[in-house]
């Protein structure tokens, strides 16, 4: 009944809460510290919160699906027209769509970086091409253009490792690839990198004069809204007419739509949020240094440490209740830490440091 | 750059928020009344209301993407297992995810029902055959087996008509197709169909036998979450199994968990919302009686009145502020009003008998 090409597709297994799984070691809920998927520890913002709790007897209506007010104010924030721009249920959605509406026989992408590139190109049976560098390398990327890839995928910075390259070098790239190969740039993190070393910043503006070049983001990291399912695509009107035929009506929630607009209205929340992230970077990469432990410079919000043992250190720190990101599956003898909060991170030094 | 079938297919247009086009008439917001989308009128479940407003500061973390609890309740409420259950953003993308994983070259629906049925068929580039009734008619979808669909549709009660096939006959149906041929069988409107008439009612523990049936409800509608997104398929684990592979990973947020959580713990609400739309249902029954008005009856949460002139008459309507869906686009000269409050239907009836 089914297409073969789901033969070849794995289940992606949930499993149980991971919560239940500490709760198991007796950790009471309130002492679990899960920095395993770079959520903003210090949450939201206030005003989103108080917002959103204003709207709860609207949960039954649609959202507006023009999504008119949050188009505006990216359209904003950003200096692009509402045409340049695309919700989507996270930025994920944003990448589903363009794939879906390429159909790539093939795409390239860093060996190691955010694992849906791979799991949607799969969904429509395309080839996966990976440079040879867990980091991007540009020049690997340039090598591998004679296997004519379809789609490019580039994430600045990059998840799960943290490196980011300069927009420059980018740029520099853009201009030698075929017009007809679409690049995506995958900004998740780019209020981060921004921050710490403006030569990393990507301005959405200056990549609609290119022809063949998506730029996603998304309100899930330095907006804190994780939970919310809302990301945006920006582009040259030619390629989000085109997204826009495959995106189902209402694909974010109500209280997602709100949640955006005021998230945008409230741009001290983010900078402080990041302004702390740097300044707790900086004591995981003290701590690395004392402990003699390999670590990635980040421009995000979480750390590639190396360890010994990723798999047994990422199972001991479980069990003090302290979940983070074992990196084996990339193949990378290493584990992700989300920068935590001061108090967050003080356990988690207090607890790592007996361990490695 | 673009695949070729997206040519074919147009981009859905929402243009303006309706709210503000009425609000261009002068009329404002808090007069408007929408009855176009079959919302609840009754909203959402004031527990539903407490306990999402209780966790607002949780927007930053990603929901539990097995999804545990909420498959937990629903296994409860069917009597199926948890592995028999998939959770969409919205049924709409339970079907998008079966659409996708049959790839089916043709599919088979009734001339009038849901719209996503052919428009997601169409982003795989599928031929749309359909019945020659508006209504269901089983016998004209026997009819049409023979041009071979590998999906057949029954939308039960079928959207936007009102009518709903019995149980029995649909059963009778189901064995005569091809075990290979997926019957997706819609059940948004369910439990106002098997409320007002036992016959109407599907367990959708009894479509776990079959190999080919994959059931789909929502929260939209007499759970009053509209704007929540959360729908459900229930089918036996083969099917779920292969439609779980095309899942993305947190595909409902982390409120919206919660709310369908909490809805499935307030059955009262949801009874109590669906006496209400019947008794309501009836004094439309009796105005268009009165008016010499031909209607479908209708096992939903709304109605559908033939009239004149159904694109004129919802356009008076709205300059009155009064939003109605407009079948016209369905080659039908009717409207289909959602049944709403008795306050709201007591200045529907005010004003819309002096147009008809």
């Amino acid at each position: 009944m089914f297409s073969q090409k789901l033969e070849k597709l794995t289940t992606y297994e949930a499993g149980k809460p991971i919560e239940l799984v500490v709760r198991e070691y007796g950790i009471k809920p309130k002492d679990i510290i899960k920095l395993a998927s770079n959520e903003n520890p210090y949450g939201c913002s206030k005003k989103v919160q108080e917002e959103v709790s204003k709207i709860v007897d609207q949960m039954s209506v649609y959202p507006d699906d023009s999504m008119y007010e949050l188009k505006e104010a990216l359209s904003k924030k950003f200096s692009v027209n509402d045409k340049n721009i695309i919700i989507g249920a996270g930025s994920d959605q944003v990448l589903e769509f363009a794939i879906h509406a390429v159909e790539p026989k093939k795409v390239l992408m860093a060996n190691t970086t955010f694992a849906m590139y791979e799991i949607y190109a799969k969904h429509i049976g395309a080839e996966i091409l990976k440079t040879e560098s867990n980091f991007h390398n540009l020049d690997e990327f340039r090598e591998k253009l004679s296997d004519n890839p379809d789609i490019i995928f580039l994430c600045l910075p990059n998840n799960p490792v943290g490196e980011c390259l300069d927009w420059n070098d980018v740029e520099k790239f853009i201009q030698e690839v075929d017009e007809n190969v679409l690049i995506i740039i995958d900004g998740a993190y780019q209020e981060y990198a921004s921050f710490k070393n403006s030569n990393k910043k990507i301005e959405p503006k200056d990549i609609l004069k290119y022809k063949n070049i998506l730029y996603t983001g998304t309100f899930s990291k330095a907006y804190g809204l994780g939970g919310m399912r809302v990301g945006y695509g920006i582009a040259n009107e030619y390629i989000i007419s085109n997204l826009y035929k495959l995106r189902p009506p209402f694909n974010i929630t109500t209280l997602s739509l709100k949640a955006s607009i005021v998230a945008l209205s409230d741009e001290e929340f983010v900078n402080e949020s990041i302004k702390n992230n740097f300044i707790e970077m900086k004591r995981y990469e003290e701590f690395c240094k004392e402990k003699n432990l390999k670590y990635i410079e980040s421009y995000t919000n979480f750390i590639t440490i190396f360890v010994e043992d990723s798999t047994k250190l990422s199972d001991k720190l479980l069990k003090k209740g302290i979940i983070v990101r074992n990196l084996a599956g990339y193949k990378m003898n290493a584990i992700r830490i989300t920068i935590g909060t001061t108090k967050q991170n003080d356990k988690v030094f207090e607890i790592l440091k007996e361990m490695v």
